[in-house]
This record gives structure tokens, sequence and C-alpha cells, in this order.
């Protein structure tokens, strides 16, 4: 038998998790050639190239943002972050978050997409993973975001821990499966599968 | 046994369900202190501070909109609606919704995310409901939304019936396990898996 | 017994799938008739009516295009796609999509959510179908995009391969089950449950 743990609800752990940072460097009028992000939409009070006044309040700003396995800028990109974010109050620091990692890696092959709240000015902030493709077909979870640092309104770095608790066709971390890995899910599947085709037969 | 309706095929009803109300007040230029919205796109034919011609086709909109519990604009709010829409067609009105409801009261603390396509002028619509954290941990659904009040193009209040039909962990309506409460699908879950181990010893 | 393939590991393959066509006119400032799309967002460097040197990078067009069965841009719509895209990349095509299909049509009644990267230079490229409503509820799975005509910056059609791996109420392609059509799962399922109803009667 491969579940971890016979005979007892199983905890809800992740079937898969991921830690990737990435990197936003805004453009600001004066960077085109470092810039990986440009503000798109501002309130009537804003403009193109400074975030706005008011919490910057409105600002849409589309973003290409290399991802890579460390904090560190200069590390070789493993995919890339792309969508946008908006700052969404006008007395505290929020924004809004909708993108999708594109990893095109020896480890992965694959997009995963997250929307979700981030007030930014609290340490650690969940957000909802959505949806995935390629390697990440079908996942669905939530995702840890953490400012890892950050430069003005210039930079900054996102760490974003990835814990899928729906993995590849349908499997989940569940009390009746435990959360084994998919090969000897399958295996032990087709071993209950076998059993309900044997008793349904006999009806 | 737990099973609502045994030996019979279960209703699909949700396994959880929220009425909520909120509130978006579209800045326009002079209701700077009360506005929880503003427009940060518009079509080359737009500004940033009226709706557009055209059915407002073009205009996107940021807003951090209080949520309440009923359909009183002064009720305390019990979270915060955050997110965009854009108005998308030019000769009726329809939007497309992507938004957070972020919880944080004493009944639930947690985000919903939703994405959908808004007709506005049909009564009744429903968004899908695709993902959440904290309480509403993996929580997929469908939300009912229907406009319970407009003034003019500066205020509207909507009201969002989201029924979950899939809750923490996987827990889902379906005919296998109907919609117990989650303690006893986890003992029947339990129970189920016993026997899988106890049978499965038995090759 | 109506598996497909009793005791045997199931191929993964969809619970259903749908191939949609849809068109996208961007306004150009002189074709307001005819034009299903407006660029409303810019980067600083662009402008309203025609997309933005850099890739377009920065550039958020609103859409609500016509869906047609095949690639006839005069075939009579089965619904709309309405949302939005977002130019991402600065050297080279890249597109982030939200967007959502309304149909409404003898066939199909419902909603159908979309996010994900579209490298537009990528001859197919999968994109996450996150949710849907109506005959859509509960949906989830994988669409491949493939760009099957342009015109200049003006015009694309793009063609939508969707397979849903997750159908109505959790009914899912996997080992256990099969892909089966969904009245045969329900009796299966009646059956197990009343299976299961009747041993644990006995514990």
């Amino acid at each position: 038998m491969s579940l971890a743990n016979p005979g007892m609800p199983r905890q809800r752990h992740p079937c898969k998790n991921l830690v990737l940072y990435f990197h936003d460097v805004v453009y600001n009028g004066q960077n085109a050639a470092n810039a990986t992000a440009a503000i798109v939409g501002a309130p009537q009070w804003g403009n193109l190239t400074i975030l706005a006044d008011k919490f910057h309040f409105g600002n849409v700003v589309v973003f290409d943002d290399p991802i890579t396995l460390d904090n560190n800028f200069h590390s070789a990109p493993v995919g890339r972050a792309q969508g946008m974010y908006i700052y969404d109050t006008k007395n505290t620091f929020t924004a809004w978050l909708a993108f999708t990692f594109v990893l095109n890696n020896p480890q992965h092959n694959g997009t995963i997409s997250f929307i979700g709240a981030d007030p930014i000015m609290v340490k650690s902030r969940d957000i909802s993973v959505i949806g995935g493709t390629g390697d990440f077909l079908m996942h669905r979870g939530v995702a840890t975001v953490m400012t890892d640092a950050y430069e003005g309104d210039v930079y900054f770095r996102l760490r974003v821990d990835i814990k899928f608790y729906e993995c590849w066709g349908g499997f989940k971390c569940e009390p009746l499966f435990g959360c084994e890995r998919e090969d000897n899910r399958e295996r032990d599947m087709w071993r209950m599968n076998r059993r309900h085709v044997r008793s349904t037969a006999d009806d």
C-alpha cells in the first residue's frame, strides 16, 4: 500500500511546491533599456512616467519580468512573469494582480496563472493560482507573495511561494488518497477501478 | 450514515452560499472624497472623468469598493471588493469584471476571486468564482450578480449571490458524497479509505 | 459496465471539446463602424489609435469580438468574445489574454473564461480555461490558440481549440471513472454510492 498513513485522515499538504522570484523595473522616462514594466493607465490626476498621488490609486502597470530561482536580479532567468497589476486603494498601498508565469527551462515547461488582492504593506499575502498549462496543466492552488526588496518606486522583487493543492488530472491532496506521488495514485486508482468493475459486474 | 439521501443521485447544491453587496462610486472630477473607483483607461474618444460615448465602450475602471451584508451604503463594511471592470460593447451596456473580495471580519477571513462577462441590462447575470484564499482556499463556484441600485453614471450597487460548488480541499457536491458538512465527509472518507486499505491488503 | 476500457488506467482525454474562431478589428481612428476593439491603454510613448512602438509593449485593448464556428468573418456569430488583451514584451510580440466567451445559440448557452500568456509568434499556444457558467458551469481546461489570419495591425482571427478536462459538477477524466458520458457516470456513481451505503451500514 502506498498511502502514506493508511486508516487516518490525511494532512492537507501541497502536491507540488515551487518558490520563485520575479523582478519588476518600472519605466520612469529615463530607464528604457532596463525597464521591464510600464505604466499604461492612470487616473485623471496621474501620468505615465510617475506613479500617481493617493497611493498610486488607479495606476495600471503592464509587465514582462524575469523570474529567477533565487533573490539575485542577475541570476539567469528561468522564465518570465507577464501580465498586469493595478494600484487600487487611495489611502494605503494595495494592488490587484493578474499575471502568468511562463516557465521554459530544464526543470519546468509550462505556464501558471495567478489572480488576487495584494495588500502590499502586509508582510505575506495569499493570492490564487487559478490554472496552468504544460507541466502545470489543470493545476490550482495558492501562492504566498512577499516583497523581498524594493528601491523607491522603480524596482521591486517578489518572492512567490506556490503551493499546488490540485495537480495534473485532478490529483489532489484528499483524505481518500493522501498526497502520494502521481504514479502511485495511478496504481491505486487502477486497483480501485478493477475492484469497482468486478463488483459492478456482479450486480 | 451522514449522506442526506442515501441510495439516490444527489441534488447538486452549493457546499457554501454567501450573499454580499458592494458599492461603487466613480470619480467624476468633483467627488474625490467619496469616490471608490476611478476611470483609468478610455478609448481615443473618451477621457478620465466622464464615462465615454458609445455605451462607455473601452472605459477601464479600477475600484476599491466597500462590501456590506445588506443593501445599505452606510452599513459597516465587512470587506473590500478590489479590481477592475471594463465596458466592452459599443451598442449596449456590457462590462467585463475581474476582481477579488477581501473579507476580514468575524465571520469570514480570506479572499474570493471572480471573472466574467456582465451583460448589465440583463436582470441577473452569472460570473465565475475562480479561486480563493484563507477561509475560501481552493473554492470555486458561480456568482449571480444583480444591479441592486444605481444613480446616473456615478453610483451603482451590486448584489452578489455566491454559490460555491467546490469548497476546501476538493470538497464537492457530487452524487458519491452528496453535500455533507466537511467533517462528516472526513469521517466517511476515512471509513472508505480504511475499507480500501483493508481490501487492497487482501490482494 | 460503461467504463470504456475496464481494468486499465484511462487515457486522459477531454470530457468536452469545442473549436471556435473569433475576429478582432482594432479601432484605428478611421474604422469606427467596423471596429470590435479599441486601444484603451498605452505606454508613455504610445497613443490610442496606433499600436505602440517596441512591439506594442504596454498597449491595452478592450474587445467585443464576434465568435464563429468556422474561419469566415461573415459567418453568423454564435456568441461574443469579451475582455482584454495586453501587449507585454518590448523585444518580441507577446500578449496576455483575459476574456470570456459569451455563447448564446441553440448548441451552447453559457460563458467560458480564459486567462493566459500568448506568445504570438509561436504557432500554437496554450492558455487556461479557468471557469464557466450555464452549460459550462464549473468547467475547467486548456485552450490551444492559433493565429488563423491577420491583416497588418488592424485585423486578426484566432482559432481556439477548447479542451475541458473538468466538466459539470466535478466530472473529470480520471482513471477511476474514465471519460464517460455524464449520465453514465451518474449511474455508476449511484451504484458505487449504494454499495458504499450498504457496506457502511454493516459497520
